[in-house]
């Protein structure tokens, strides 16, 4: 074993020697000492395994991209069955969800005509219309989206391209770790730019890149984002170092005039499914804690990061739990989520085939931020069970995680819409590992998985979520729920 | 000013105040105490002054890419010319140089059809022949160069593409500090690979990309280097997460299936030029210093670090001499070799028309690894020279500069054809700063660079030739020439 400080702690907690009965950890009072001890031989045993890094080696090599609705989509889909019951899950089933409206994504060319000729690297915007050949027009920039709202609505922007140039601090919220604040900023132009910017007459948006990468690659990003009403304009994400090219002319006070060429175009309704594997628990099987991830990616890289890792660890977690000696108490579930990307598809047929049994739910996580360490561990339970979360905690902060006492957080991603409808949740906030270099872009593929950090990630997810299926605790009560119902 | 640590230097070696007369250092018996003086506050502005920055920002704003033959390369030298009026250099001009033969990159896509579907960035390499439509075979791969050289001659590869996966290190030769060892192995396939994969019968020539990026692009690079009576067969590189891809692909043992479609197409003869502006010495004009940089780039990227960063810091440094209160005794030349990238087309022209005046060329360097900072200062000059050199040394030491005496090392680039051919040379060795991560890509930007690490750069520049053009002194003697008669 490579992993000695582990393994002393091990060693600690379950008694002088690994064939000793365990001893009852001093601090704990609620999550019994045989319950601990497999915890952490669970563990370190996980931290030796590289099954989350396989797992994510083998869905980028036999599907690679996979948008909601593509034959990516559908290969995965197919995968993810094959997986699960390659890994001994107990149960795999899908669930279909529908898409309304498939999207081509085609090609992306623009060049600065005026007053230096340039090519341009960019990218179609998720559900971006074509541009129906070339597309020519001024460019009119925007530092912030705000700027580009304060303009009055009509035809200020006529014959003009809108180009918000925000440059996303590399800025991680130290509080939720990740989608809020600066990401949060650089997508509303992302989404709803195209919207705005049609509202005021503008022939096209077009973005800086998300995202804190300087490699010159677009991001892409949004689902249909279009409103009934309003002129539907090309929206497109130039690379971060275009966008400061033509920041750099844009200087010289000449107008700069922007060609562009976006081959996008809409298609039919397309059937994708969610997956699911079970490791069924041994006494109450119907409630479960379930484990996240989105099976979709974006269509330029193949989706390692983006959830590639989450896939990866969460799979691993699960198939890990379901080695050990016995099943859990209760069951453990993986959910893989269909079409989060482009507009949390999978979650929401999830939430409505299952709305009348939130209750099984005993408590989820997703992981979205790619495959870095985690370094906090939050949650969202009732305030009883919040000592419970405690406990769980002090069997993974060997691993080098912290505790948020603040109780507030809701899950990542798909599970954070299932935690707002009162599911009990737990998030591990990760080190990000250059996640918001790469996810979105063509850069987003298997080389930029660290495997020791995948398999710290995922020996924490299996430890906790192993000690909430063995323990009969309902991580609602007492608060959650009456909070819940208050709001 | 900035930098108190060199100020500091600047009055211990000047005197106690600026106003005092400069007194001799005593390290110093060969540099009279003046021209030292005028080095360090020379040295001091220039670490300042942004100029060599603005200048890389000028020539990738307005000009950008700027391959031998294509319009870029026409636009370059008309910007080359109007920067080294607008800087005041004494005199401007051209000299013509021949290309033989055009070529049109066109597009590049590729696919691997079998046994997973999959998009794959690759990019052709320099002078390589189009696929005539899409090219299709079974990959077959060769972990180094020499591994393809193993297989005989004949049709062993017959319908194959050759896939040399060599992966460059991570590593800068710490003797020469750039171009030699790993990525002289990287570049081996990259040139003969396509005559010596015909050889064997390929079909095709794909190599993982050369340099130390593993992101998404192909890196480009070679001139026309297929052999009469050899077939010509296309040769392109794919980036290094996709030779990845590909290598965990082909691990599962299946034959993996390349598409591949290339639009290169060779044009007809085109003519460029060398720019060289000069800055005229007031006592010796006609023999001068050489800085050099290549004003070509690859045409993918906007050539910031290969070779924005000569440009900006050659002519920056002779700009700063030249804004002396007198003109150095012997000239300052900067020259802008055309075609370096495709094969030395500029320095060989220079050669051919300056032949009978390579004794008028005092000592010459270039910049042709990047922007970032000179750790090392090397040399190869005549014997009682070195100790010349070593007392410049001693000007830029400030900088971080350490010397290495073994008076071995040929200047860089085309500099270093001339330096074969008899003229001395200086070299600083720069720190990477991801030079091997983005040269030869779409990823060689502006953003790139680290403008202090220019200004640092430049600085040692300058207060090097600056010497070196009002010293009195023969770079040759008296071993170099009897050393180089004698090769």
């Amino acid at each position: 074993m490579k992993f000695t400080p582990f393994l002393l702690v091990a060693l600690l907690l379950s008694g002088c020697t690994p064939a000793d009965e365990p001893v009852i950890d001093p601090e704990l009072s609620i999550i019994p000492p045989d319950v601990a001890a497999n915890a952490v031989a669970l563990r370190e045993r996980a931290l030796d395994d590289n099954l989350s890094v396989d797992i994510v080696e083998s869905v980028t090599t036999e599907v690679g991209a996979r948008r909601m609705g593509t034959e990516g989509d559908r290969k995965v889909i197919a995968w993810s069955e094959a997986k699960f019951a390659e890994l001994g899950f107990d149960r795999v089933w899908t669930e279909p969800v529908e898409l309304d409206r498939g999207w081509e994504r085609g090609e992306a060319h623009a060049e600065v005509l005026e007053p230096f000729a340039h090519d341009i690297v960019l990218t179609a915007l998720g559900y971006s219309i074509g541009t129906d050949g070339d597309l020519v027009g001024e460019i009119v920039e925007f530092p912030t989206y705000d700027d580009l709202l304060a303009v009055p609505e009509g035809d200020t922007l006529a014959g003009k391209i809108a180009f918000v140039s925000y440059s996303m601090p590399d800025y991680v919220n130290p509080v939720d770790g990740s989608k809020r604040g600066a990401y949060g900023e650089g997508t509303r132009a992302r989404g709803k730019g195209r919207v705005e910017a049609a509202r005021r007459g503008a022939e096209a948006l077009i973005i800086r890149s998300v995202g804190t990468s300087h490699n010159r690659f677009g991001h892409t990003g949004s689902g249909y984002n279009y409103e009934d009403g309003v002129r539907r304009i090309p929206a497109a994400a130039v690379s971060a170092p275009d966008a400061m090219l033509i920041q750099n002319i844009l200087r010289r006070g000449k107008p700069v005039i922007f060609k562009m060429n976006l081959t996008s175009r809409f298609t039919g309704p397309q059937m994708s499914a969610n997956i699911i594997g079970e490791i069924t628990g041994r006494e109450d099987p119907d409630r479960f804690v379930v484990l996240g991830a989105h099976v979709d990616s974006w269509d330029e890289g193949t989706g390692a990061l983006d959830d590639g890792a989450g896939i990866g660890s969460m799979m691993a977690a699960a198939a890990f739990i379901g080695q050990m000696e016995q099943r859990p108490r209760r069951s453990v579930r993986v959910i893989l989520f269909s079409g989060e990307e482009i507009g949390f598809y999978g979650v929401n047929a999830y939430i409505e085939k299952h709305r009348y049994n939130i209750d099984a739910h005993l408590l989820g996580a997703e992981v979205d931020t790619g495959g870095g360490r985690a370094n906090t561990l939050s949650s969202r339970v009732g305030g009883s069970a919040l000592e419970v979360v405690r406990e769980m905690h002090t069997l993974v902060e060997p691993l080098g995680i912290e505790f948020n006492e603040a109780n507030n957080v809701h899950a990542q991603s798909d599970m954070s819409v299932l935690s707002r409808a009162g599911m009990p949740a737990l998030h591990l906030r990760q080190n990000p590992n250059g996640y918001f270099m790469y996810h979105h872009t063509p850069n987003d593929t298997f080389d930029k998985i660290i495997p020791e950090d995948m398999r710290y990630l995922t020996a924490a997810y299996a430890t906790l979520f192993y000690v909430a299926a063995e323990l009969d605790v309902d991580f609602r009560e007492p608060a959650l729920s009456a909070e819940i119902l208050s709001q």
